[in-house]
């Protein structure tokens, strides 16, 4: 089986290479051929079969036509710019994770006789405010950022390009990934990893909403395990509905502290400075709180459900098991 | 005031017109100049003021440019090809439908100092079943054809375009509407409008589906009404979202054959030949019946509450006023 990851050099791209390298395998099928696509050279992961890496942007014409002649069994279509400078730059944000996409659809129907499995990474930014306190599988999709409804265009192609046979597409719409491994960055999401992944380290971080804010979590670890039941899955229980909501834990920014103190002590919860930010608050606040996934849940997918879970992952996967 | 519709020399773009013409004001606007553009030479409406008429193709690069530069303050962005066609022809109906759409949004948003109001037609062909008996505003998105996808695409640039201010966006779900002036045509929906318009004529027509079967309509005066609105209303209501569901007639086939008697008698009824068509009614099948628009409802949308009441509509408009 020969596997493509195009965004290959993000947080998630990076994992799912390394994972599969690990296992040498994608469910029953053995990984003859691993190909790792993104704009920057991403890493080779150790212990690969044959393995390919490469720059290319998805977003000037022919790349994708470049890519597909490859002919992998699976696409992981995971590269994206993300919402913050998909809001700054509208024009690059639709070329990128519009255009990139939809070209990147149109290679695979042009071969003939090719119909790969898609998997593709949506996002719960094509929900936006107002929304129930738990948002079900059948509610509309309303985005309040361009990264939203670039995602959620993405979505209705990848359904229509899977029903009318061009591909067999599984959109995932991933929660909010904690704790993201290395700096903080800049996102108005990242104190939700920083609060917890600075102090373990026995540095300081910013906390700048309250303790009541809630959203929806799942570790990077469970987010490599959606996009492996993805490619594994039998596609027929979606019918033309490819996209799922994803498993996740609803958990407030208390319930991550309070799991960060029984993993590491009051002395780790003693590093997070509060320190109010109007702004990222009015964002946060658009975000969504809670999902009653069942769809994806019913299917198989599964995430933690509780911080202790996810601390512990980020634990074993990136200190080397010890704090 | 100056009105552009594109897709004019559709039955709702002509109608449109007619009414523009006839009422020289749109709102409290008086109605300056009126720009009818088609891929055919729209019908000039008698009594209008300044009226260009005028052949555009807008799936052709360059057009929705040509088109902007004459600054129209309301545009009303009718064409589309059908859902048979655009399931026929995969790169006709995106090039269509979904291109042309975008580059006339775009072409809006590259002139400086310029944000119309945009009316785009949608349909309720965004929707694809399993769907509940009512179908709330909430519900998702979940088109089963290639049209519904490009129609749902459609709107979430709409919004998008217009949360970013670069245009003033109502996306209409139009109902099926119902009686259709003219000739019987072959769309799968034809028989809901030919049952009646030709036995009102008496002339034969076939129903190929049961009586049983239901269905959600509006007159072509509720469709042209429904424009109107949106051309005039205030949008601040509508925030993000701007796509509505209109309000309709939820009826069965049974329900329309007991107006048409009631307005004709039962000469006209043993007109309607029962000839079962099991492709229609499998296609039939995966259509809505019934919708919730209470959203659209409280913005002052209205249709017709009886089947009586399109009957009427159609011999006012269509027949002189008497049968």
């Amino acid at each position: 089986m020969h596997v493509m990851i195009i965004g290959a050099a993000g947080m998630i791209g990076r994992k799912l290479a390394e994972q599969l390298a690990r296992d040498g395998r994608l469910g029953t099928a053995s990984l003859a051929r691993l190909t790792l696509v993104d704009v920057v050279l991403p890493a080779r992961p150790g212990g690969a079969p044959e393995t390919t890496i490469r720059t290319a942007d998805l977003s000037v014409e022919g790349t994708a036509e470049t890519l597909v002649a490859l002919r992998p069994d699976v696409i992981f279509h995971l590269a994206a710019i993300v919402s913050g400078e998909a809001e700054a730059d509208f024009e690059k944000g639709y070329r990128i994770n519009l255009d990139g996409t939809r070209w990147l659809f149109e290679a695979i129907r042009r071969a003939e006789g090719y119909t790969p499995r898609v998997i593709f990474a949506s996002s719960i930014a094509v929900f936006g405010a107002p929304f129930p306190a738990k948002i079900e599988d059948s509610f509309f999709h309303t985005p309040l950022t361009s990264y939203g409804t670039q995602k959620a265009i993405g979505e209705l192609l990848l359904s229509d390009y899977s029903r009318r046979g061009f591909l067999d597409g599984v959109g995932l719409r991933f929660p909010t990934i904690c704790i993201r491994p290395g700096a903080p960055n800049k996102a108005a999401s990242g104190f939700f990893s920083n609060i917890l992944r600075e102090p373990l380290q026995g540095r300081e971080a910013v906390l700048p909403v309250s303790e009541e804010v809630r959203h929806w979590f799942a570790s990077p670890r469970a987010a490599v395990d959606f996009c492996l039941r993805a490619a594994t899955m039998d596609t027929t229980a979606l019918g033309a509905r490819r996209g799922l909501t994803l498993p996740g834990l609803s958990a407030t920014v208390g319930e991550q502290i309070a799991a960060l103190r029984e993993m590491a002590g009051d002395k780790a919860v003693r590093l997070i400075r509060h320190v109010p930010d109007p702004v990222i608050n009015s964002i946060v606040a658009g975000w969504p709180r809670d999902f009653d996934a069942r769809r994806a849940e019913a299917l198989g997918f599964r995430a933690e459900t509780d911080f202790a879970q996810i601390i512990r992952a980020h634990i074993e996967d990136e200190l080397g098991g010890t704090l």
